[in-house]
């Protein structure tokens, strides 16, 4: 007779701790995640930002600062308080509840985000946030107490959608932030107005800023958004590293003139040579050996009529790799195809490296802990690059740092069709449990 | 001592003359353009549309209907009142000025128009015109009486800027009018109520539909737009007919996904199989022998942001030659490489015929005049199709037409860079007098 999904859990769950953690006197049974209380509150969260007359599979708008926004976030408060929990809000909004020990040792940290993309899906940060709850429930139901602190965090506004830049209010935390950032408008609304509206307090922003070593560790759980785990059948990546990102605006100035009127053979026609472009992109960057990705994702064309030969096209190309030498070759190799194509076309290109954000590498002993958390768990695992940008990059310049991840059905993400099974968030959340403890158990060795 | 300008161009009217017209006994000198007027009468035109504080070289914005439209009309009918004519306006705007015999013969209509594209020069239609006043002015001035009476015309709304759709008054001529096309609203006005603020009457626009043979024949003068004939180094085009036109609504439809998480073997990214199909086009018609052309101008992107794959790309491909033949087998290796592309990007690709225009053909007989009259002014000429749109395909419904071209220097039109020579537009005007006269005098043959 097949394991029911509760009882598979629960052995996901005694086997993590059997590896890593020792329960204390007062514990009773091994800590176990609530996968069925999980789902319950994926489902429940979904409700904030859901499309009217929606289901659970029309996806969710949940933009940071929106009215759905504040509603899921105090939701969210809510049930940490039923668990005990003292959630507090820092300047920057995010979202932090220590538990455990009070002995003053730097907490282990793990969390995710809760706000979302337009038309987006119900795992994109969802998942590692109610994870990290079930992790501290977890512990207090096994009657565990653990060496250092544990810490949950919901970080606020890390999609890119608004004010158009991602991990926000973590890259506050990391001291990233400018003279300014807080002035921004988006939609009619100045960002510290945004901060406050969920809580924050820009006027003492700078209180948002935590030093190197505030925690010993972070992990987060996440969907991969991609589908190499999908394809492989494996339920866990353990993330090697944050991609590095090289964005370049493109500018392809030929000439416009009369589609009438002009003879193939004189035109500068700007769409044709960035057409060949785009083309190049894609050889230069599968031509070579490993997992880089480039993209032209924008492309905009000047007059943009069908009855003009096109003058002026701008286009965005994005790299992305863990190396930062590869995404060097690879603007080198951009740039001398862009040369060779202006001559032939007689057009002028202008390839302009416009944002570069830094690789962000898992530290070793995090990714190893994860690793030892899956083998006890039973589960295959995969070692993985991740291509998205997630809050841990930012934190990982405080300490170290390692992500989970679950399976995308399909790869897609930012989608209403984005899935996870359920069963999948189950185990995510179990070898982030069993990740937790190992580090914790481990780190008075 | 090198003939003055004038002493040059009075020559010209003089050869046409001698080829093709017999003056009147009330005759006392051969009938000339008055080149230094035409040119003073274009600078004078010019201002109606300048951008402040601009020069000639600034060119012009004379969107149809608009102010500088109106203005410019009334200026326009106040010096042709000032030449002894009569102009009307009809109810779609147009204006029309006989003279002559009053015979009830067919009369020899030709003219061009006044309105511009926004940002536009000062020599697309406004030489047509301004030349056509000049011809009947040339005729008063040697006392000349034309064997049937010549009409001067100003079609209004030729430039497709306007309610998106050019040729718009002349096609009402030709009898193209559809129901509720008088109640398209453009930039908040209906279109009904611009063809009243230029003059006309659109509660008996009907009675603006002329029947074939309404006139003996209409003639055109215009820039090429073009820059065959300035490359060329020939004064005088002889066109042979305006060039049908085939245009393709193309969707290019991928799958939009994650730049970050999305392996390049796993894309199905519509840029690359729309940049794919951009390329094929000018392949596919730069292939065949002769002077059809083809042109993607319009390329939309979505969701157009730098860090998504492509999803989706819309695209227009536009044919234009004489023969419709050429387009239809154009059309077809269009499908043909979008079905391929397609296949092997794992994209759908879908290519919609849109709208099609018919070619137009001048009539041999007016050919045949217009060379006539080159070769007596003693100017080359060559034949060449017109590329672009003009009133002319609409009026050869009606009537034998033909169209006059002289050069665009660069080849530049619909741009404040436009430019045709003095010369060349003294040369033009003593062409199409010349034509018209020669018509004139072999119509009763």
């Amino acid at each position: 007779m097949p394991l029911s999904r509760r009882a598979f859990l629960s052995t996901v769950g005694v086997a993590a701790l059997a590896a890593s953690a020792r329960p204390s006197a007062r514990s009773r049974r091994a800590p176990a995640i609530d996968a069925a209380r999980l789902r319950r509150r994926l489902e429940h969260l979904s409700t904030f930002g859901r499309p009217p007359q929606g289901t659970f599979d029309s996806g969710v708008s949940r933009v940071a600062y929106s009215d759905a926004d504040v509603a899921a976030r105090a939701w969210l408060i809510d049930e940490m308080r039923g668990a005990g929990l003292r959630p507090r809000i820092d300047p920057a909004g995010n979202i932090f509840a220590p538990w455990g020990p009070e002995n003053g040792r730097p907490p282990i940290l793990f969390g995710s985000h809760i706000d979302s993309v337009p038309s987006g899906g119900n795992f994109d940060g969802d998942l590692g946030s109610l994870a990290a709850l079930e992790v501290i429930q977890a512990c207090q139901s096994a009657g565990l107490t653990p060496r250092r602190p544990l810490e949950m965090v919901v970080w606020a506004h890390e999609e890119s959608t608004a004010f158009g830049r991602g991990t926000a209010a973590s890259r506050i935390v990391a001291g990233d932030l400018k003279a300014g950032d807080l002035d921004q408008v988006w939609n009619g609304v100045r960002r510290a107005d945004g901060i406050r509206r969920i809580g924050g307090d820009p006027s003492r922003i700078e209180d948002a800023v935590r030093s190197k070593g505030a925690w010993h560790s972070y992990l987060e759980l996440h969907i991969e958004q991609g589908g190499t785990l999908d394809r492989a059948k494996v339920p866990i990546g353990v993330v090697e590293g944050i991609v590095a990102i090289h964005r370049y605006d493109v500018e392809v100035v030929g000439f416009a003139n009369h589609a009438g009127t002009t003879p193939m053979d004189e035109r500068q026609d700007a769409l044709q040579a960035a057409s060949r472009l785009v083309l190049a992109v894609r050889e230069l960057v599968s031509a070579r050996q490993g997992r880089q990705v480039g993209t032209v994702g924008r492309l905009d064309v000047e007059p943009n009529s069908p009855n003009v030969v096109p003058g002026r096209v701008r286009l965005s190309v994005e790299f992305r790799d863990l190396s930062e030498a590869t995404l060097v070759a690879m603007g080198e190799e951009l740039r001398a195809r862009a040369e060779a194509i202006a001559r032939e076309s007689r057009t002028t290109i202008t390839a302009t490296l416009a944002t570069t954000n830094p690789p962000a590498l898992a530290d070793p002993g995090v990714q190893t802990a994860i690793g030892r958390s899956a083998d006890a768990a039973g589960l295959n695992a995969r070692r993985l690059p991740s291509g998205a940008g997630h809050d841990a990059q930012l934190i990982a310049r405080l300490c170290p740092m390692g992500m989970i991840f679950v399976p995308s059905l399909g790869g897609i993400s930012h989608s209403p069709r984005e899935r996870t099974s359920w069963d999948d968030c189950g185990r995510g959340a179990a070898v982030l449990l069993g990740a937790v403890l190992d580090l914790d158990q481990r780190s008075d060795a």
